[in-house]
């Protein structure tokens, strides 16, 4: 269920079109349409979609595979930053947040209807562990053409059976005492990491 | 007000101490505690501490100042970025979040206890403005031993008062067609960029 125009527009412009489209004034009752709302200021426009018509597809070079990470702002905010520093992927594990939610959605700010959701086991090695210390230096290994950045819920972090199928587990330096970066900033960074050194690579 | 142990605790490690503790069971009622909570589930301990007793002391040579940026998550976010990425400072200006508020305080983990909050006007220069397009690529301007980076809100961006006082503009290249970053993506991004820098220039 897409609140607003703005993502409802951002559905039709990849040519997802709406099962239903709740129009304030027009087919429905404003009265009615702020009665369903989320919103604390109601949206005017309410699109229902099926989630089968969100894009599969060819799979990036390049995306996050998020484990167990069930806050949905987070996830909505990395496919965000999957659609701004993309092209890239999201994998998301079971017990993850649905994208599909209403928090995620408006973190992801529309962006869930154009960065295709994979299946972890399609997502391309190497897949690059990313943990709070004692990995490689992200930039020396982000610098490949296609990548996984494999994350972790906040407290949790990775189990030992996926760290264990991942190739590579590698850190972004933080200073000495400081608290580590919250999941949603740690995928970004990796992405941004990516995208920098493909970058310099062809350069 | 800050609420549970770690960020009570948060406080206290930099010797910062509360004006009221109130703990549940020892000299305040569990219910009582719970009723003034903010949280689902409530803290069993509560800090009441003062402003003025956050850090002000000597400026770090790289931070971010965020223009009029009203979001407290964001702001709690960017807290915790620099942090995790600084030691670096947050310049806040005038109708930004408070970043004393209840949910900036919960985004920052306790960093607000750990960041300088530095007026805009002692913040070293250059000033970077980050906008989300047309700068000069955020890599090609971020490896300077000190730096400010401008970040304004989401919808309205730096005004040309801002920019104008700035000494460098600069973007972080996005894929064609996307959406911007949001603006504690774009600081956190910020941080990280300049910290990598420096990382290279020392070898």
């Amino acid at each position: 269920v897409a609140e607003g125009e703005d993502l409802v527009d951002a559905a039709t412009s990849v040519e997802i079109e709406p099962v239903e489209l709740l129009v304030a004034g027009h087919n429905v009752e404003p009265a009615l349409l702020a009665e369903v709302s989320a919103l604390g200021h109601p949206a005017r426009v309410i699109g229902v979609f099926r989630r089968g018509d969100l894009r599969r597809g060819a799979v990036p070079d390049v995306g996050v595979a998020l484990w167990r990470v069930g806050d949905p702002g987070n996830v909505g905010t990395l496919i965000r930053a999957a659609d701004a520093l993309g092209p890239a992927f999201v994998a998301l594990s079971p017990d993850s947040a649905d994208p599909t939610g209403p928090r995620a959605l408006r973190a992801s700010m529309g962006a869930v209807f154009r960065v295709p959701l994979v299946d972890l086991e399609a997502a391309p090695r190497p897949w690059i562990a990313l943990v709070p210390a004692g990995g490689k230096t992200l930039a020396h290994v982000a610098g490949v053409a296609k990548a996984t950045f494999v994350l972790g819920a906040e407290r949790e972090g990775l189990p030992a059976e996926i760290l264990l199928r991942c190739d590579e587990v590698a850190t972004i330096p933080l200073t000495a005492g400081a608290d580590s970066l919250n999941v949603a900033m740690a995928g970004t960074i990796a992405l941004y990491e990516h995208a920098r050194s493909m970058r310099v690579e062809k350069k």
